[in-house]
């Protein structure tokens, strides 16, 4: 039988879970995506994800593929797993796609969603998706900050602690590319506001350490000066806490969208 | 000890609570409050809210009040409340009020919001706030039926069934009175739409069968005309099944603010 090789976009709520990665203490997306194509496919099914999210981490576009020789049309492995899942997760769309494509090393880059609400009390029904920061938040007191971090630097200060070992297998260590930072601010809703990253890479924890430190500055705790020394210093301990889990959504892993995806046949 | 009469603003997340009134089979919000009062205050209270919500929907702007000797100042129940209740109820204002004001015998009004996804796939992060119904809606089919439903009429055919003998106590019968209603559709995410009404009463469950049955005018499996036939008739068998309670939002209860608040002296 023909191996073939599925893409899968995923959403998620990472509230129940301890995040994406198959690990011993707790439910996790993939562990329950693997269980679920084990019965579907007959198969031991192991999955590639784009990257790892933490407990508590939502995606709304999540990309993993796996290998199976299962031969239904790609569109019903996403049925079948919608119907078999709990409903904080969902499979937005499956695809078949060439043997080589790989959703974490065939991956170009990623955006990430930060939101907080800076209001006094947190509404009950944003307590799980938005991050409850009760401060004189001024957004345009971080904008230099924000723009310093384009480009390509050295982020070791927003990397969590002891996962340097890790990212330096990639040969890069903790050089990344960020193409595009911002903070918007819900027209409709004034105490809303959003960050939005986008990279060519992430480490663990960056966004979520970026995000705590640009509190900093968005409340006047940090001047524009003392954040680019902190990225400068390529040093953790210099830098604000990692800003929690339920506020940050990945958006989105880019591919080059040209040579990978098969025509179902 | 004088009596004092003390105002609560009130929001919650539903999902995990089997509604507002105190009932013997599971945790209700109205319980939560007592309970953490009686720890508060050292006595017995009682609170009475401005309506029942039921099991799932939730709350922006519940208002309820409660009789207390309690000498400390007004807002300071709200800050004892909050940092007791778990974060799916929150006080959003706590006021000393006239000794005749009764959240539910006082209010004048109420709206509520109903909030659908009509895509394909329901995001994870909305399904306990948003009702799934992936059809084929146009908001422009039911602008007439919201039309017809504005000012004063018998909802027999929307309220919940069994409960005509406890809506006849208040002398009205089934009849109620709807200043506003509207379908908004979300600009930045075209399969957002929201219902809004505002009346001065609401019967039980004729918000979610409300929209229960102008989702199948919105969808064309019913026209204007036999809309209009529905709510005529007088008769709940004749309307569609009750939609979801997830959607559903108590917005806001209106009273005559002239008279009722007091000023802390």
């Amino acid at each position: 039988m023909q191996q073939r090789n599925i893409r899968l976009l995923i959403a998620y709520d990472g509230t129940n879970f301890c995040g994406w990665q198959r690990q011993c203490n707790g439910p996790t997306i993939q562990e329950a995506l693997e269980k679920k194509l084990g019965i579907i496919t007959q198969e031991s099914v192991q999955i590639n994800g784009a990257g790892r999210t933490d407990a508590g981490v939502h995606a709304l576009g999540m990309v993993a593929n796996f290998i199976t020789t299962a031969p239904m049309p790609a569109s019903a492995f996403g049925k079948a797993l919608n119907s078999m899942l709990p409903k904080d997760i969902r499979i937005l769309d499956a695809v078949d796609v060439s043997p080589d494509f790989h959703a974490r090393f065939s991956a170009q880059g990623k955006s990430y969603r930060y939101d907080i609400f800076t209001g006094p009390l947190q509404l009950p029904a944003e307590r799980l998706y938005r991050t409850h920061f009760p401060c004189s938040f001024q957004p345009e007191r971080l904008q230099a900050s924000l723009n310093l971090l384009i480009g390509t630097h050295d982020f070791s200060s927003f990397e969590a602690v002891g996962s340097r070992d890790r990212s330096r297998t990639t040969g890069r260590g903790a050089v990344r590319t960020l193409f595009h930072t911002q903070c918007l601010v819900d027209p409709a809703r004034p105490e809303h506001f959003s960050f939005c990253f986008s990279g060519d890479g992430f480490l663990r924890h960056m966004v979520r350490n970026l995000v705590g430190t640009l509190l900093w500055v968005g409340i006047g705790r940090l001047s524009t000066d003392q954040f680019a020394a902190i990225l400068g210093a390529r040093d953790r301990k210099k830098a604000a806490p990692t800003a929690p889990a339920c506020g940050l959504f990945l958006e989105k892993v880019y591919y080059d969208e040209r040579t990978e995806e098969v025509r179902d046949s």
